[in-house]
């Protein structure tokens, strides 16, 4: 797997990801993509996103700030990129914390063929059916293997898991990374795990292998974060920067500091 | 009123604050209650405001880009609020600029217990039934003796008062401060007004004294925002800074820096 | 046109400016419009755009992340500004891309008077009836000759027509500018197009001729994004610089850079 040449497949193809995301990060979901090289295109009314998906070289969910009638424009919209044959991703933030999340998810799941679920560890955990405690969207502790529950959600569900967290699991079709990139600060931040969803939606947009895309995507996304997080005063400058270092990641800057394992 | 107190209670306590908030700065409302240690989640979805307001420890509404359906669903969310006993802080953004804004902001008070009214001199002078023009959002000289409209106010609702300006007031429970913190640029960037209602969210939540945690809030928020200037350009540099100043802000920075009285 | 004479207008009259805009970007909306000296105001209920118009002095209408009902209330805003006889500039966002956004476009066009169409060359020229093929929201190459385009459409439609790209076409009333201001960095950000018709509109709102207020908006804000490049390492410090820019132009700045001739 090596994460620079799919990030140079994004830069030069320039894939159409579409979004239907929260009203929190849409902004930075868009922006990270774009510097990334990708061009994001964000629109969820329900008689367009058909349309829009079929434009598109990939589709990014979210539901960040989920409301009944954006799930079921979440479902025309998946349906339509199912048709197509363009990757799906689901980012299932906030699983856990309400019913709603939990059904809506489900219900998503149950309805369209969905490429990579991710979340972190209580999201996923969740969606595995394991009983745990969400606070709020932020990552939480999780006592489970986390490493089993990817490994057996994938195979329930046929998709690839990627649970984010200090080291981030990437799991699918029997392989999988253990990917130890990335900085403290990026905790700091609102909008660093909505990103990360972003920049993978935009990886397997151009690339076959959705496994390696996925670990590629993180790699490069955690590098630039490193990068930022070196001339950071704060999260204001780190969030800055991130945008400035994502843009200028080079060959090199991955290839120094990659961290990841095959499980 | 030692405001670092409470600051160091929100960093240790990481209070979960539920906002149904305006999808303008939807974000900076997120990021500083982030970088000030809490954890901001935002959810407005009917079937689910109940259920995450259980799980918080404050809840923030805020009015800016309201819609009679938003409104319900902040009904919603702040009647748990009140069952479950967190307290609910109301930005009255915009009251005065149309018929609409000033019968939600009377529906809200009407049908819940709000613990803390917010805005700006207008906008808290409509709401306390004074006649002022406003234009847009922004604030404007009022004429009336503020004090004592938030004096009114206060004994009318049984809440706390927050008007903010070149000077804050805040009055409740028949104490009150003055504060005369922050600076001129605050005015020059669209949110400020916003961030400050969700950092006194996030105060409030971990602190009984809901007058104090008012105060705290803003005192620590505006010493911020003086740190920031002292090291920005214009608008741009001073919103990023602020985010860096307020995630590390020190116990001598508000001691050194803090203006506030009794009123 | 003296560009800057129009913007110390705006400095001075800080007009409101009525915005009904997209979910990604409206931060940037009403912060460029902010930092430039105006006062933004965003406010999309049906039951309150009618009177939040009435006390602006300019309405943005951009249909990025359109909806039915959101085009509802586009529309009636554009009523109420008719009736008052304020400007209303239109960001047919997207055009092209999906069927609903030409139905959508076209129906606010046919209902109400709209003084200037704002678009890039596909999105302008999919609204002359030209067929030209869109890829997401991102500016294409287009074969037709834009200027013809631009007088064409300027005089079925009665207004002045502006076609944002390397070098912008600034169009109505029988004459019209070439601008060639601005830098490549500007397309590596999202959200720079959606400035661009937020400051047009800060400026017709205070302008008369439409047309020099059109292009004295788009020469002061890329003016001001040539300044913030000049100090950017990408794409992140470039926007943050923008405000910055933008806020501290001088007549000197313009008079500098102005790159402009008529057409």
């Amino acid at each position: 797997m090596d994460a620079f040449d799919i990030l140079e497949k994004v830069r030069l193809e320039k894939p159409v990801v579409h979004h239907l995301t929260n009203w929190v990060t849409i902004y930075d979901c868009a922006n990270i993509v774009k510097v990334f090289g990708a061009s994001p295109v964000m629109a969820h009314a329900k008689e367009e996103v058909a349309d829009m998906a079929k434009i598109a070289s990939g589709l990014v969910l979210n539901i960040g700030t989920l409301t009944v009638d954006f799930i079921d424009s979440m479902i025309a919209a998946a349906k339509s990129a199912n048709e197509k044959g363009i990757p799906v991703v689901l980012d299932v933030c906030g699983a856990g914390a309400t019913k709603l999340r939990d059904d809506m998810s489900f219900k998503i799941l149950n309805s369209v063929k969905i490429d990579v679920i991710k979340g972190n560890a209580s999201e996923v955990a969740r969606i595995a059916g394991e009983q745990v405690a969400t606070k709020g969207v932020d990552s939480s502790d999780v006592e489970k293997d986390l490493i089993e529950i990817a490994k057996k959600l994938s195979g329930e569900r046929k998709c690839c898991i990627v649970i984010t967290g200090k080291e981030d699991i990437v799991y699918g079709n029997g392989k999988g990374y253990l990917i130890s990139n990335g900085c403290d600060m990026m905790g700091n931040v609102v909008g660093t795990g909505c990103m990360a969803t972003s920049v993978i939606g935009a990886f397997v947009s151009v690339w076959d292998d959705i496994v390696d895309a996925c670990a590629g995507a993180l790699v490069c996304y955690e590098v630039a974060a490193e990068i930022a997080n070196e001339t950071s005063k704060g999260p204001g400058s780190f969030k800055n920067n991130l945008f400035d270092s994502a843009f200028l990641l080079g060959r090199s800057d991955v290839k120094k500091r990659i961290k990841i394992k095959s499980l």
